[in-house]
């Protein structure tokens, strides 16, 4: 689909794909409070620039699974702002709502003839906001109950033992293309993983034919929030236990921004993981530049386009083997410290330099792992006092390790 | 004003008046978990059904603080349900709508272009869900920013010393008749207090001349949630305190239902206490008929109308003294217990004979305070234990004292 002409654009549905926002991350933070909120507006603002069908979430749209008065009113302003509006929605959702959204009012909420819904948000839960308590909710079914968020992918674990799941599409159609979106709100990895081997615990409902539209028409999306990363397989959920049926899988819950859709060999889909859209752990994978996916769908073809986060602070990281610098010296603490210093200033230096252009300048997130093997540690509060600022995170610049290169899980 | 002929209806303002709903009480508890979401849920019928303006709440319409997600939700789905439709609303508010309302969309909920509301509800806060936090926000500021509550009367304690607080009315226009409604949100009693007691602390804005309505002509309520009764005079308000340009106050915070308008004498302002739609704790003045107000305003004329609440669940007190009773033997705890038994069984029949004709029988709550000069105590669980599918709290039937006829407060 190397070409999308105007045309086209009745048949072609437009999602804009992000997640991990996190909302109330650092809410006490005086310098880092509002970060969560703001990329998560950015997010809002380009899917109104790209004037998209819809907002797609992977999960953990709040950090806490009881988000405060703050994080809640807050998160209904934005979404209040950016999805209510005269904007046509131009898709349609064929399948049966009240099976696809587990509120009361049993209907997607641009449907509901009390509210003007330009931009529809279709979210599942994360670990973070996962459902909990006696009615079994989770913090997007206040979103949801406001009619704010179209609340998906929340199982009722049935049967005994390991449970049995039944995965039920929201049927879209607009135009000629038809999308089958598939949700998996976050389940225990080690759970998920034994339902996926044991024969029938997984059921995936595939679209029954409908005029104009057979089975293998629908473009099938799986969007889940699960570990992926492998190091250890019962807490991460293999990519080749998902249905060779399913087309595109976005990838919820690792923090870390691989938002090119890869291709899974020999399973015939591709998988796109946004990464989080606020940095809540001050690892590689979270340095480095934060996007979302402007997914457009036409038939069975896609084409995915990354949009830079431009209102995401500043994160620069570095490693250093205290070992291998010539300019310290072991038996001089003073030397340790000066050369740590010069380090952070590079840092906040390339920070600074990144950030020509922008509107609004912030103070970077600085972190340096520091392999300290054959020294002493340092106090890190201390060490980062003279950076107040200069730094958002002056009390936890240095991280002290003793094996470096060792991978970081970027999941959270 | 005898009577209201159909002529009259395009000039009266038709108020539904209730307080201290207290959504959440007992959330956790198997057989009262619903009291209050029920009880709110009726209120927001009666509004419907008598085709009122608007819902006016006096305060603690969450009994928490921080309410829990299943709360919320629950508040949310039945504000969506009755206040949303197609009604048309048939008043205006012509005071400056950013002062009156603090959030940041700054507007009376109805007139928000995306939203079909025929149902305002206008709230102070009480107590029990005051504003705190970072960002001193109130529960009621979530459903403020949902746009189902017009929140109101949360004031900014500016100044020196014991602060300074201005009371901007909401102006309201239906027809030829003009309401200028005051809110108060609760304060802590002991500086409210003070507050009125020095000078200039307590400013009340009163309504300019607009055309066709001189100031004189403001028919003026004021809702506020304080102590009332001056069993200590620190911790309670005295109505002699407030202006007697008040036509009308209304009393939340305390939860003895005295919803008749009685005259303040001197003042020349009647006071309505409606009093919580669920009772909180189990004393005589909750044990009284709930009753919500219809007040019905025409220049500067009311008449207000009590109506009773239906799905109240049934709550029957009585006081006993033990050495008073003539088939108690003080030597024989089974005789004190045969005749509590027997009170009990009273209280059940009674409650039950009150419920002929209601649609849903519910368990009565019992309360039964006993006067044990002379005797041991019961432990009240262990005599709660066979009622239990009888009475809704087994656990605390009893409660005993050496004191009877002490007044206990109502207000919570
Ligand atoms: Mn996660
Ligand atoms: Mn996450
Ligand atoms: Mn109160
Ligand atoms: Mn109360």
């Amino acid at each position: 689909m190397e070409d999308l002409s105007r045309d086209d654009s009745i048949n072609t549905l437009r999602v804009l794909v992000a997640t991990d926002c996190h909302l109330g991350y650092m809410e006490k933070d005086e310098v880092r409070r509002f970060d969560s909120f703001q990329a998560f507006e950015e997010i809002c603002s380009i899917a109104e620039e790209k004037k998209v069908d819809f907002l797609l979430l992977g999960g953990d749209l709040f950090h806490e699974n009881k988000p405060s008065r703050s994080a809640l009113v807050k998160a209904i302003e934005i979404l209040r702002r950016y999805c209510l509006n005269d904007q046509p929605v131009q898709f349609q959702v064929v399948s049966d709502q009240t099976v696809n959204f587990a509120n009361i009012f049993g209907h997607v909420n641009y449907e509901d003839p009390h509210f003007n819904v330009g931009l529809p948000v279709f979210s599942i839960h994360g670990n973070h906001d996962d459902p909990a308590g006696v009615d079994n909710l989770s913090a997007i079914d206040i979103l949801s109950a406001c009619n704010l968020v179209n609340y998906f992918g929340k199982m009722v674990l049935g049967g005994s033992g390991v449970g049995q799941i039944t995965l039920f599409p929201i049927l879209i159609r607009k135009g000629s293309t038809s999308v089958a979106l598939y949700g998996l709100g976050n389940i225990r990895d080690e759970r998920l993983n034994r339902m996926f081997q044991t024969p029938h615990a997984v059921q995936w409902i595939r679209p029954e034919a409908q005029d104009g539209c057979d089975v293998p028409d629908w473009f099938n999306i799986l969007v889940l929030h699960q570990n992926r990363i492998k190091t250890n397989p019962k807490n991460a959920i293999n990519e080749h236990f998902l249905p060779r049926f399913l087309d595109f899988i976005v990838w919820g819950h690792e923090h870390e921004c691989l938002v090119d859709p890869q291709e899974v060999s020999g399973m015939g889909f591709h998988i796109t993981q946004p990464g989080s859209s606020v940095a809540t752990s001050l690892i590689e994978g979270e340095a480095k530049p934060k996007h979302v996916l402007l997914l457009e769908i036409k038939g069975g073809q896609y084409r995915p386009t990354k949009i830079p986060l431009k209102s995401v602070r500043p994160f620069e990281y570095a490693e250093v083997v205290l070992k291998d610098e010539a300019d310290i010296d072991p038996n001089d603490q003073a030397s340790v410290l000066e050369h740590l210093d010069k380090v952070v200033r590079s840092l906040i230096d390339k920070a600074s330099k990144k950030a020509i252009g922008r509107s609004e300048l912030k103070l970077p997130l600085v972190r340096i792992k520091v392999d300290y093997s054959g020294f002493m540690t340092i106090n890190p509060q201390r060490f980062g006092q003279k950076y107040v600022g200069k730094v958002a995170n002056p009390q936890d610049i240095l991280i002290f390790s003793k094996v470096t290169k060792k991978h970081s899980s970027t999941a959270e």
